[in-house]
C-alpha cells in the first residue's frame, strides 16, 4: 500500500473572503473529505498535515481582544488550540465520508509538537506577520510592554512577525508511526505543529514562531518513509513564468528544474516558493520518492498519474517507468 | 500490568484564584505531572481524562469578546480548543517529567468526540452554567438572537445554561484502545468529550453541551477495561457529614453505602455528586473493579491502599482480601 502524506492548504480549509463561522469552515472541510476519501478509496495509506494561518490568526485576535477580562495566551498555545479545532471538524468529517461510504477507518487528531533548534538563524530574523493590526502609537507601547518584534505590513499598518523555524523533529512521531502503521488515518502537525525548543534542562518550551506547514509536512513524510508528499492548493498546477503570457504548466519538474527556478525568482515567497521547497527536499530524500502539487480537486487524479505536478529526483524518463511499473 | 484511567480535576489544572495565565497553568500541570510519574513509576498503566470549565469557559469568553471581530465559535469548537490547550500542556509536561527521571513513554493527547444521545432528556433542562454573566438586558437580547437558554445564576447575574447529557460512546475509542494497549499514555475525553450527536444521515454534530468529565472518564474506564478508576481532586477523602462536628472521611464505601449516602443528600451537586456516581457506575460495572477518590497528592499512596476512599462493589472484607492478593 502506498503511503502518502496530504498537506493540506488554506483553501481546504476555509473560503476566502466567506465570513470565518464554524458553519461555513465545515462546510468547506466536509467538502475537502471527499476529495481525502476518494484517495483513500484509491487504496493509498493517507496521513494529514494541515495549515492554520488564519484560523490560529483569529484565536490571536480573540485572545487580544479579551486580554482586559482573561489573560491572553502565547503564541505557541493559540496553535494548540487551533489544532483542537481544525482537527475536531477534520477528524469529524472524514469519518462521516468513510462512514457513509461503508469504511469504519478510525480517524484521530494529535496535538503535535515540533522541535525546531533554539539557535535556529530563523529566530534572528522574524518574518511571519500574525495576528491583529496596531496603529505605530499601539505598535510601540505593545513593543515595550511585551518585547514583541513588531514592522509595518506593506502600508496596512503594523504587525507582529515571529520567526519561521525549521522542523528538526515531531516529538510525537513515534504515537503517528504507530498508528499509521495499523492503518489509522492521522491529523497531525497542524498549522506546522506547535514549535517547541528543548533547553539545557531537557524540557521542551513553546516559543512565539510558525514552522511552514510544507516543511512539517515533509518533515513528516520523511519520517514516516512515506512514498508520496500530496500538497493540496488552490491551483492545478505548477507554473512557470506565471501570469505572464508565456505561462507554462508543468506535468513534471526534476529537482534539478526546480533549483533551476527557484534560482530564477519563479515562485512566489509565502506562497508557491515553500512548496516547491518542501516538495524538492522530499524528492531528493530518496529515490523513488515523489512530490506532487496539485489542487484538492485533482489530488486523486494527480496521484494515478493524471495532472498536477510531480516532483522527482530521478529524470522524467525514468520517472515515467515508476508511474507505469 | 493494572489499568488505571486517572481523572484530573480543576485543582490539577489551575489554581483557583490565580490568573489564568498560561505559565501560571503551565506550573500547576507539571505539577501535577509529577504525581502522575509517580504513579507511572509504580507500574501502573495510565490513561487520563480531564476537566476543563475554567478553561473552555474562558474560550468562550475570548469568544464573545472578539464577536464583532471575528465570529464567535460555537461551544462544541470551543470544547475542541481547550483539549488542544489543555492536552498540549499536559503532554508537553508528562513528557518532560518521565525524561527527567530517564523513562521514554510517548504522551500523546487525542482530539476526542464523545457521542450523547440527541433524545438525552438533558436537552430538555439545560443546568450547566457556561461563558460569561450578563444584565437581564443583554440575556434577553442574546436569547432573542441565538436562542440560549438563560437563567439568573444565584444572583450573579444572567448565564447562558447547557444540557449535560449521558455519554454514551467515544468515537475515537479504538484510537485510544490501540494507544494504550501499545502502552502509550494517552490523554483523552478532555473536558468530557466534544458532545456529539449522531443523526439520521448517519453524520455527527457537535452540540452545545458539557459531558461531565468524571461520567466520561468512568466511560473511558470500562471501554478501557480499566481495573481502577482514580479520581483526583481537591480533598483527601470523601466524607459524610461533610463540614459538620460528626464530618467521617470514608476509607472505603461500598456501592450500597454509596447509593445510601447519596439519597441522604451527603453529597453535593456539581461538586462531589458526580464523582460519587461515576466512582460507583465503575466499581458495580464489573466485580474486581475498584473506583478511588481521592488528592492529587495522595493519588499514588491511594492506589497502594494508602490513602482516598476506596469504592468497590464486594464488601469491605472482600476488598481487603483483594487488596492483599
Amino acid at each position: 500500500m502506498k503511503k502518502v502524506v496530504i498537506a493540506l492548504g488554506g483553501n481546504a480549509l476555509q473560503e476566502s473572503g466567506k465570513p470565518a463561522t464554524a458553519k461555513a469552515q465545515l462546510e468547506v472541510i466536509r467538502n475537502t473529505s471527499r476529495y481525502i476519501v476518494d484517495i483513500i478509496e484509491e487504496g493509498y495509506q493517507v496521513s494529514i498535515a494541515h495549515g492554520n494561518g488564519p484560523q490560529v490568526g483569529r484565536i490571536v485576535l480573540q485572545n487580544e481582544a479579551a486580554n482586559h477580562i482573561t489573560p491572553a495566551m502565547p503564541f505557541d498555545v493559540c496553535g494548540a488550540m487551533s489544532q483542537g479545532m481544525i482537527g475536531y471538524h477534520i477528524q469529524q468529517s472524514l469519518r462521516d465520508e468513510l462512514k457513509a461510504r461503508g469504511r469504519n477507518k478510525p480517524v484521530v487528531s494529535l496535538v503535535t509538537q515540533v522541535l525546531v533548534a533554539q539557535d535556529d538563524p530563523a529566530f534572528y530574523h522574524p518574518t511571519k506577520p500574525i495576528g491583529p493590526f496596531y496603529t505605530k502609537e499601539e505598535a510601540e507601547s505593545i513593543k515595550r510592554e511585551k518585547g514583541y518584534e513588531i514592522v509595518e505590513d506593506a502600508g496596512r499598518g503594523f504587525r507582529r512577525v515571529v520567526a519561521s523555524p525549521n522542523p528538526i523533529k515531531i516529538v510525537e512521531l513515534d504515537t503517528v508511526k504507530n498508528l499509521v502503521e495499523s492503518d489509522y488515518i492521522v491529523v497531525t502537525v497542524g498549522g506546522g505543529g506547535i514549535p517547541v525548543i528543548e533547553k539545557e534542562d531537557g524540557k521542551l518550551y513553546g516559543v512565539p514562531a510558525v514552522i511552514d506547514k510544507d516543511l512539517a509536512s515533509e518533515r513528516l513524510a520523511e519520517d514516516l518513509d512515506a512514498d508520496i508528499l500530496l500538497i493540496l492548493t488552490a491551483v492545478d498546477q505548477v507554473a512557470i513564468n506565471f501570469g505572464k503570457s508565456n505561462q507554462i504548466d508543468l506535468d513534471y519538474m526534476s529537482v534539478e528544474e526546480g533549483y533551476k527556478y527557484i534560482d530564477e525568482g519563479q515562485f512566489a515567497p509565502g506562497s508557491m516558493l515553500p512548496k516547491i521547497k518542501a516538495a524538492i527536499k522530499f524528492a531528493e530524500s530518496k529515490l523513488g520518492r515523489r512530490s506532487i502539487i496539485a489542487s484538492l480537486s485533482q489530488g486523486k487524479e494527480a496521484l494515478l498519474g493524471n495532472g498536477g505536478t510531480v516532483i522527482t529526483k530521478e529524470r522524467i524518463a525514468a520517472y515515467k517507468e515508476l508511474i507505469e511499473a
